[in-house]
């Protein structure tokens, strides 16, 4: 059995103070029934990191199916820290392949406003191994930080090398009305960027903010009688590393982003050629340039070229970040999965507006938690 | 295609202060690996409610994978409060289904003792609704307080009517050498406890603690291979209501827990008649009277009479908490569900020990979240 998604719902990215994790939930999966024109879901997967630390809530699943009035059903948390929505998407792809469950909705979701300074920075690093980095006091930035020093010292590489990531997401963000960032970021800025954690910059770093987002799947024969593009999931893979940079073996090597992108590829029965358009995790310049080296589009040591030499743009050999990316859409941490599986959604059915990518028929997504410690990759096509 | 346990660990429940979550869960794969005779394991659903706020611990599937010696499989965190370990088997169960995932672990995995106090009380709570329960102060002590006055009051029942389930719950620990607590209870000490929130006693509530239990599945037709005695798993469900009691039509009555146990039972073609023992999930004295009301083995109103009885007991109509239940086996949160299971699969493999239900061949486990806002049934047999 196939897999095709059938209705896909996201709220804007940026910091809703004055709005509660379970309305966030409950305006995505909204938009997404509307999408579907249906109400008949049988389980939902919440994809949500930090709700148990920020806003004292677990449980979502229960709490999400009942506001967005599916009291009863199916729902469950999925958590792979920034990781989450991904892995959300791919439990419901294998309860739909199962058969026991007809439609799955994966919704993504994270409240970072319920806390603000130093528990969230805390919460956060609650991705990296918390006994060997973040007790010592490792953050998510400074860990990217240690990565990018380590890389531009193996490739003789300068910060500024790093700039076409950020300028191409802000570029794309800017035509996004639901980007969290919306302006232009001049390629002569970058290197001047305020210091999160020397050499990343807040050029760097892309922004986290709350947001929510949605996707429902039923098996293929049943979303070509449902909606007019069904978009395939052809490939779906999860695979894991260590959380701690420190225990692999070649820290310059994004491992689990390269095995879940070649089994969800060998899936879909799909070459990295074959792919029209890349979200990526860029979640920090440097794990833009890793993800695109392990996923098979440039060779080791050489991701970054692709940010040089344009080929990352809306009409380049493999554009990434098509929305804004995790960099200028913003970064729901929980959510941020689910929002690249909509975004794709987006170009494959030829609804992205200004942010389309011409003729695009087939889309890879790939979500990292914490240092890629998981990674979960989808395929996604039309005919 | 059917379901089958090939392997079950569990450690011992207590307050293991030196022992790290890592530990604890590599403890139970260890042990499930073994008696599987297999380390060949596709995919890990690790069930789990409060490392993220306890441990500052969240990533867990990839670290376990990793320290259990799976670097780089499928893994990620199921969460729905203290039903996550029923909810990570569900997910294990769906991933074999599907035919992607040959051979999936379950494994859930608490640790309360990396925090003490006061934060411990506000993290559990997480399991309530946060903004129109927990905020307030509400405990889930407080909530089973509620929800047990409640129950009294309609039924016109005293304290000591719920006696029964403890001294059961604490005959049958006393054979369990890895129960928290293996002393016995007298019924007539009942009442005489230390109040925790009124009318619930020492006495009404499980002890939390830290633990691990793990559940190796994989399709009949392998596990016939593989292991002497396949348990299957005929039934698989999981059920969802409302988190908060106000926005509950009827308090006492566990809607979501009969939804699952009925599509659970249904699906096995089982029917509470045949069910030779019954895995509920005793957190307070209150739910286990309630659970017996909610799976079809009393009316409504009339579940403590099973324990006033003997029904209960391990030669009873009906026997429950078989290795001391919650009440004194321990109840390590986001573990519980899988121990259950662990604990149903040696019952029926006939491995019991001293605590063996005669001729057993049918088990049912249920697994609550909160005051049952999430409910995951399964229904174990062996031919």
């Amino acid at each position: 059995m196939n897999v095709s998604i059938i209705g896909i719902g996201q709220t804007e990215v940026k910091e809703l103070w004055d709005t509660s994790i379970r309305h966030l939930a409950w305006y995505a999966i909204e938009a997404a029934l509307d999408d579907a024109h249906t109400t008949d879901i049988d389980a939902i997967y919440v994809g949500n990191m930090l709700a148990g630390a920020l806003s004292k809530q677990n449980h979502l699943g229960a709490l999400v199916a009942d506001f967005a009035g599916l009291r009863g059903i199916e729902a469950v948390t999925v958590e792979a820290a920034d990781a989450s929505g991904g892995a959300a998407l791919r439990q419901a792809v294998l309860a739909v392949k199962s058969g026991l469950v007809k439609t799955a909705l994966a919704v993504g979701v994270e409240k970072m406003t319920d806390a603000t300074g130093a528990p969230v920075t805390a919460a956060v690093a609650s991705a990296l191994d918390a006994d060997y980095e973040a007790a010592h006091g490792l953050t998510m930035a400074g860990a990217a930080a240690l990565l990018m020093r380590r890389y531009m010292h193996e490739y003789g590489l300068d910060v500024a090398d790093f700039a076409g990531f950020s300028v191409n997401a802000h570029a794309n963000g800017a035509d996004n009305p639901l980007a969290m960032f919306r302006n232009r970021l001049k390629a002569e800025r970058f290197t001047g960027g305020p210091l999160v954690a020397d050499p990343v910059t807040l050029f760097d770093a892309a922004p986290m903010g709350d947001g929510a987002a949605a996707v429902i799947v039923t098996s293929h024969e049943r979303a070509m009688d449902m909606v007019p593009v069904p978009v395939q999931i052809a490939g779906s893979a999860i695979a894991t590393d260590t959380l701690a940079l420190h225990d692999r073996k070649d820290v310059v090597w994004l491992r689990a982003a390269e095995q879940s992108a070649k089994r969800a590829l060998e899936k879909a029965g799909v070459s990295p050629d074959g792919v029209d358009l890349f979200e990526l995790h860029d979640s920090f310049t440097i794990m833009a340039a890793l993800s695109l080296e392990a996923a098979g589009f440039a060779e080791r040591g050489r991701g970054w070229e692709l940010a040089k030499n344009g080929a990352i743009g809306r009409n380049g050999r493999i554009p990434i970040s098509t929305f804004g990316g995790l960099k200028a859409r913003g970064n729901p941490l929980g959510a941020t999965g689910v929002y690249q599986v909509v975004e794709a959604a987006r170009q494959l059915r030829g609804e992205a507006g200004d942010c389309q990518v011409d003729g695009a028929k087939v889309a890879l997504t790939q979500n990292l938690g914490g240092m890629g410690g998981t990674a979960v990759t989808h395929v996604l096509k039309v005919e």
